[in-house]
């Protein structure tokens, strides 16, 4: 790049930056905890959204906002699932989200009444980590059949993540996953997030993630 | 973005293409088919490159260019497993890899009696297809785990493929893929590319792909 280059995409974060501190002190004063989820295509972003509001119906209100190049079907499934609001943004091929993207939904939605809200990022293991949306809490996940190697080849999302969900751990008998590999490549990249194993299919696992969510939701309350 | 952001970035796409140009006719010239593969992380690029590696020896020789943010794990899996040369381009960050960095790469390879160049790119299903590299056939590779609605969700991608392979279908028993929704979707979106159904892990269905390589090298020949 040039140096000419260089300056425009410093400015486009610097920007992107000041509005994610909006958005955070606009969802820190009324109590709802943001969580922004990074994964890559197909990895099952939804499914554990949606997992996670069947397993909080009656202690937690989750509102979602769905990142998509296009298409709503996402926000379909997590509405039918009992979300008290979901929001489609579609980016009309654009990466990643991007703060005033979640802006502008933030003035759409319902707010009163939420505890949690899931922001599921375009499907990608590299963009989305450069821009901060707002969130209280950034979550890698990763499913099995991608691969042990994965820390590797994108250690940014590893090394920016607050937690790292490892999911689809029903296909360990069927591909080749090497847990120990994977943790200790996590590892390297980062000394204190904590990685839960469990499946959205079976509900393996799924108990010690809702529950280090709700003592997360408790910072922000 | 802003008009001069907007400017910045069509300029820097139309100077990628001009190297992609030069790139395009110099391996022509020596009749070398280069392959752009482009999928999430984890679907199998590596594999695939292997597998077509194994069943060509003999026939035609491969050589691979490797894209990713960090590593070199696949570049050494590729030269075991037979590639005539293969390169390393870490991105650093970067999401996706652009003319300048095959070219120099070019520079560096081994392009004597070789017969193919597959170029696999960084994992991400959106900014690799907006960066031509200079490819003659652009590879779209979707895994079954990843989902049948890939499709609709990164519509470019599938758009603007040669070729739609599907990989891992040896875990369709074990996971929710619907085949007809799948290739309904590709076919809206693109109605020429072939889609071939293969599993790197049994073999089954390689053989259709590999034909329908060797038929594309003739072209270049």
């Amino acid at each position: 790049m040039t140096v000419q280059e260089v300056k425009v995409v410093k400015s486009i974060l610097a920007g992107n930056d000041q509005i994610a501190a909006r958005n955070h002190e606009r969802l820190t004063a009324v109590g709802i905890l943001a969580v922004n989820l990074m994964a890559s295509p197909g990895s099952g972003k939804t499914s554990l959204i949606v997992k996670t509001i069947e397993a909080l119906r009656g202690q937690a209100n989750v509102g979602v906002i769905e990142g998509d190049i296009a298409g709503n079907v996402d926000t379909q499934t997590v509405l039918r699932a009992g979300a008290s609001d979901a929001l489609q943004i579609n980016t009309g091929g654009g990466c990643h989200l991007e703060a005033s993207m979640v802006h502008k939904a933030l003035d759409e939605f319902q707010l009163n009444g939420l505890d949690m809200l899931f922001i599921e990022n375009v499907g990608n293991l590299v963009c989305p980590t450069h821009w901060f949306l707002g969130e209280h809490m950034r979550v890698c996940l990763l499913s099995v059949p991608e691969g042990h190697d994965k820390p590797i080849k994108y250690p940014q999302l590893f090394a920016v993540s607050d937690v790292v969900v490892l999911n689809k751990i029903d296909l360990l008998p069927w591909v080749n996953f090497d847990k120990t590999a994977f943790s200790k490549s996590v590892r390297a990249l980062n000394s204190t997030a904590p990685i839960f194993e469990l499946s959205c299919q079976t509900g393996e696992g799924l108990a010690p993630w809702i529950e280090w969510l709700c003592d997360r939701h408790a910072w922000v309350r």
